[in-house]
């Protein structure tokens, strides 16, 4: 029953999105053995002004 | 003191918003007794096509 | 879709964890028509000494 | 390798989130000697129609 | 900058964690040409007492 | 209404957790004018063998 959450910064396609998703689930079926029926993969795409690295924001390097 | 995260797929009508918050919150008194005054409740509407299944989108099914 | 984490304090019994899914889970469906089948909830039970309020760790209240 | 996520009620400036993030940074840097050049921190703006206390929406207090 | 969290049911061995993180971040290496160095994945493995479907925790199925 | 999640490599003092709490809640409050006695913040200590960056385990590292 896995549940995955995917933060990233920016935006991503459609495409992107789908790909990620099923790439995800493809490697915990492979590894471990988790049904993909049961794999859930959520993406959030974070705001550059909203994610900061060494105290400095992303927008602002 | 409970906080509860709950990540669902679509668009919720404000009194359903308060309508859940108020029954999780009734839950968590009843079943083990914690405080409603600080239970807290957020809700995150995802995106359909932030959201994937047996790695497929949610917005491709 | 739902997927519900609920943070607390402490232990909670195995059949306060069972009431707590299942009385959350009737919520999502009375009032957003959510499907049971396809609601998940995690429980997250957090030492006291790891939480804390007005920056005083409960473990020192 | 400490990673953050500030959760919090409405919206802030792009300056409070830079020194929001460099505060903490500084913090765990200070305290538990983490380097600031592998400590992120993410911002998460939630609305307050989203948001609840007691069984309240912060949108209806 | 991702930052993935995987939850799963029950415990994997070492070989796979490392297998799972390598495959997810070789993923998103591929699909969205992001930095393996700034990718990171942590694990968390909950008890099969601490997780329901359908109002149903795992450990009573 | 600040909720605050740390996630860090290891494990700290309680002395050190209460540091960190004390810290963050100072900061919200200083920049964002956010109430302490509102804050919360959680700290979880991850394991070595479960965070992984550019898909390499910290224990293997």
């Amino acid at each position: 029953m896995p549940y995955v959450e995917v933060k990233l910064l920016g935006r991503l396609s459609k495409e992107q999105k789908a790909q990620i998703a099923q790439g995800i689930t493809e490697v915990l079926h492979r590894v471990a053995n988790k049904s993909p029926e049961h794999t859930y993969v959520v993406i959030d795409e974070v705001e550059r002004e909203n994610w900061a690295q060494a105290g400095v924001l992303f927008s602002d390097r």
